[in-house]
């Protein structure tokens, strides 16, 4: 089966979904947000992950979209929190519309997502219902250590990958053990593709860190070198950081916490570190540790070749995409 | 049954409740504004409406505690969004912390008021999640009414009624019906129960309009005048707005969108006019007339007299309140 039969089952999915009619000031940027596109990973791998295990995906779709409206929920109030003025080249809905807005749009797309998954059938609901509640509450977990490590000096690297493990990775894992789990698997198996799924998402940031520095302006679709000049923490500098030498650490603190008086230059000083101490290599080489772990873990689901095929092809598009 | 009776167990409930260790700055702020207190009617309501069906309210507590949490997220929000320095005399989330916190606390906090529903027994569990998101994003409707009523230049009566109806009312309504259906209730019983509580806050909030003004400064615990300070369209000045005469009109123009130059003096001048109009009394009045009509509700419930007796007491505190 094709990776479009799904996506497309998804676009159908979401272009009939209703948030809601009045007041539009609450509803049209759920609108708004929905309609800027993006690659509906997490539907996509609810789909996969049930389709491992059953032809029958009509009772799947409406928790799989579920899970597209619960991650731009979080990327309306990251966007905000992170005062972005763009998604996806667009206007971000703070910018377009205001703070308040945004805020009260998100809290009704919450709701909107749990709502979309009270057609499960009844054994399953609860454990739906908890599974989803614990990962929407790890997600904020994530965004609040992201935001916490902003004014922190000291950031460990097993602290840093836990921070992306909650902020993307467990949602990853959540809509494959999902769909799973609403396609019929036993528990076991459901566990085992939510491995996969977390193990797919820590390469998938790390790959997103790698991208801001490696990655060709004209494809990434953002400013290379973006989290270098914010300072941001990735795992990039965090292990620039841990293994420079003293001119290569005087290299950083210069620029590091300093005003940006030319951006190109500092992007390309701490580049030049990155080179010197094989940064791009080691961070190649834990996305792929990532990888081989994933694909152990789907080795172990029950199934057919042929029927994990989408899914090891869908995980091998995020290890190579180039935006 | 003594009113204290259900307190005690409300009390107890939210003394037990864990909403999450860590990070610390994402849920010290919902043990903060959950300890702030407050008349903890929601969660009463819930228990009295299940009281009216079963001696066991063991099974109705927690999704009884599920709405007093989901009511201190609208209020950590809110207060954000109205940029608002105190709730019950304490500094709100986003001033003792920052905004961030307020919103991605927020966030958590519904996520918990969700999961405090998750052991309803199976049969019950869609209709309760569906009635209790159906009401989430109608106090978010209300809220975003709310805030579009500021920078509106023509708000009418029924439009505010519909505004408190959306931001208040129906929470109250829902407590009821969930507490009835959770203790076994008929549906329609659960419903009657419903409506007697939507009245009841629309009766509960016209009378915070009328404290606002009315009200005495050492019980009311806020400052009398607010209201009429902010140039809140509140039902009194969208009362006497509809019903002045030139003068009075030119009274109310001369004080409301201009800056504030003397605040007694705005206080004194627009409550004069108030008097004038007789609005004290046709806010009463209509107050009274909901608390009728909720009682009637309220008789139409199956079930005994001593039984809807707590209700009854609770319903007349609401009305008589004084802060």
């Amino acid at each position: 089966m094709d990776l479009s039969f799904f996506s497309q089952k998804i676009t159908a999915g979401l272009a009939e979904l209703r948030y809601g009619a009045e007041p539009e000031t609450l509803y049209e940027p759920i609108r708004y947000i929905m309609a800027l596109g993006g690659k509906r990973i997490r539907p996509l791998l609810t789909l996969l992950g049930a389709h491992l295990f059953t032809d029958d995906l009509d009772a799947v779709l409406r928790p799989a979209l579920a899970t597209e409206v619960f991650h731009n929920f979080t990327l309306l109030h990251d966007d905000l929190m992170d005062q972005a003025p763009l998604r996806r080249g667009q206007q971000t809905v703070h910018e377009k519309w205001n703070p308040n807005v945004a805020i009260l749009s998100g809290d009704v797309m919450l709701v909107r997502a749990y709502e979309l998954f009270f057609d499960v059938q009844a054994e399953l609901l609860p454990t739906v219902l908890r599974k989803f509640s614990q990962t929407a509450a790890e997600v904020c977990e994530g965004q609040q250590w992201d935001m916490n490590f902003e004014t922190e000096t000291e950031v460990s690297i097993p602290q840093y990958l836990d921070m992306i493990r909650l902020k993307t990775a467990v949602l990853l894992g959540f809509c494959l053990e999902l769909g799973a789990l609403l396609g019929g698997a036993f528990p076991a198996d459901a566990d085992q593709l939510r491995q996969f799924g977390t193990k797919i998402g820590l390469a998938f940031q790390l790959r997103d860190d790698l991208l801001d520095v490696y990655g060709d302006a004209a494809t990434f679709g953002k400013r290379v070198g973006g989290d270098i000049v914010a300072d941001k923490k990735t795992f990039l500098l965090l292990t620039a950081q841990a293994q420079a030498d003293p001119d290569q650490h005087a290299v950083l603190t210069q620029h590091i916490g300093q005003p940006v008086q030319d951006a190109e230059a500092k992007v390309r000083a701490i580049t030049a570190v990155y080179d010197a101490l094989g940064v791009r290599t080691q961070t190649e080489e834990l996305i792929n540790q990532y990888f081989v772990q994933a694909l152990q873990h789907l080795d172990q689901v029950a199934g057919s070749v042929e029927r994990k095929e989408p899914l090891r092809r869908l995980a091998l598009q995020l290890m190579e995409r180039e935006s």
